[in-house]
């Protein structure tokens, strides 16, 4: 039954059943295959990490998103960084180092569609799946692209130290902004503050975020990136200055809940401050991640953008332990599954 | 103690108490005072019609906002008409018609800032407080600065047989779009696409809102300007189509709430549909006013756009129960107080 010649097997990890809260380990079902061969025009890639994104829980539930749902019995969908060991794709050879959308297993065939070859000589792999992967350009195009920062002006971030928000932050500090990031616990906090060099951090779980907004921005919020929702949101709402903007880009606190999710009560400071709340997703960009990556690229090589993954050294068989670090807030930086 | 030659007294209602939920006769007080004589460059006002505006509610509440709340004592804030009885204010003379933030009083005396004269014999007075004044300022720039409406775009309006919600409505239509109100009652919906020639209109006290949305906007909606807020809102969230534009205008439906606000629940549909949900307050146009009477009085003298208003004679003392008129759905068209 080996499907190769080194006799390797390809083990995947597939979506059970539409979970209710937090995914619990019975809504997965893991799966061996041979490993496939390219057809004609594919490529096929081993991975050496997963990506361990929040959007994932969205993904496993039925109903109209800005994505199809992760059907059952599928294999779970996730980006990837591998190197192709065997392609029939005029594109790509045997020994690129990709990046990609190759879902929760070790082996992936790929029509090469989404499939971009990575350095990794220039920067470590799994930085391909963060700063210079999704969530590096989630912050980047969400936040100059909608958020539209000033000089001068004041820019609070939510899960501030994770793989989005620090970017987010430090290309706000970058942009002349003054920048707040909130994020759990002093650890991270100080992190935020010594090496990412924002101007203040504010610990959600020990501090009353609504109090600390007033006292670490003055002037207001200008740019407010939320990728929490929930109580987070509405002491950002109830702090903004004239003409803001809030940047959608998710809801972290809301994604496993059960009950009907709570908006923010306070919407009408929108009115009040005639600011905006704009929603965005980083697939509608791809025509320009080039832009982004290239510029971040020269950023990291600067020194001036500091990127941090958070490696879980566990093989397949512990993607949905690892997942759920994202919920408990439990990662530090990128969290990369390593296989 | 008569203070003029005619013996007339000027009749006035001050803010007597910060209502909790519909405000009562109570939080009213009613007093006289002299009819008051122009200083050096002011006016004074016989005031011939007093506007009612749901903004008016939060106006009683204390606490930040985009205008200062009335204090406790002072004459309430509104809008009226009337006619210069008295000048010592080079711009106007006795015998102009005027339109300005007159209060309700039966006399004003102003220094001219934000009065401006208007014409009795083009159009009723009344008007001026209604699609020639704020109400239709109001739509006028929401909905194509803010909403931005394109020909074939579907555009939803909520209390669409109102003062704003008219005009926003009978606009998109003149921009092309494909038009639908809300309103509460058949005789409002049968006004809706009757008279201002909606393309359908949607009872919300007998509809399922969420339903007749997907019925009648089979592409999603564009442009949603939002009156009402609540569940209304949610109904338009959940249909939005892709890049739409929520107008936060107002939400009568929650100004006298006692119980904390509801937030929208399913703002999340802003970043599935990567949509935007802005507030405006028409003060800040206040420099393109005269663009919008404009262009607005040459659509009502060619026909195209039509508007109503709903007058009560009561007298100042019927201040108090006309305006509950507006958080009951009473009022049909701009409603409007004659002196």
């Amino acid at each position: 039954m080996n499907s190769n010649s080194n006799g390797q097997r390809n083990r995947q990890v597939r979506l059970a059943a539409r979970p209710s809260g937090l995914p619990k380990r019975s809504d997965w079902s893991f799966t061996e295959e041979a490993v496939p061969q390219p057809a004609d025009g594919e490529l096929v890639v081993r991975v050496s990490h997963i990506s361990l994104d929040p959007a994932m829980r969205g993904w496993m539930n039925e109903g109209k998103s800005y994505i199809r749902p992760v059907a059952i019995g599928e294999v779970m969908r996730a980006g990837g960084v591998g190197r192709v060991v065997a392609s029939k794709h005029p594109g790509f050879r045997e020994g690129d180092d990709v990046a990609g959308s190759f879902g929760v297993q070790q082996y992936a065939a790929s029509d090469g569609k989404g499939v971009r070859k990575v350095d990794a000589r220039a920067v470590p792999l799994p930085r391909y799946l963060g700063a210079l992967g999704m969530p590096g350009l989630t912050a980047y195009f969400g936040l100059l692209d909608i958020g539209k920062p000033q000089p001068g002006e004041t820019v609070v971030v939510s899960a501030a130290a994770g793989a989005v928000g620090s970017v987010v932050g430090q290309i706000a500090k970058i942009k002349g902004c003054r920048v707040v990031g909130i994020a759990g616990g002093a650890d991270k906090c100080r992190y935020l503050v010594d090496e990412l060099r924002l101007d203040a951090a504010i610990d959600y779980k020990s501090e009353d975020v609504k109090e600390a907004l007033k006292r670490h921005c003055p002037d207001g919020i200008h740019v407010y990136f939320d990728n929490v929702g929930g109580e987070i949101l509405e002491a950002a709402l109830a702090r903004l200055a004239l003409r803001a903007r809030i940047v959608i880009c998710g809801a972290i606190s809301q994604y496993n809940n059960t009950a009907p999710p709570k908006g923010p009560a306070n919407y009408l400071s929108l009115l009040v401050n005639r600011a905006s709340m704009t929603g965005m997703v980083v697939f509608d960009y791809a025509a320009r991640y080039e832009e982004g990556v290239r510029e971040m690229a020269q950023w990291i090589g600067d020194g001036r953008l500091r990127a941090r993954e958070d490696i879980v050294e566990g093989g397949i068989d512990a993607f949905p332990e690892t997942l759920l670090k994202l919920f408990k807030g439990e990662n530090f930086g990128k969290l990369v599954l390593a296989l």
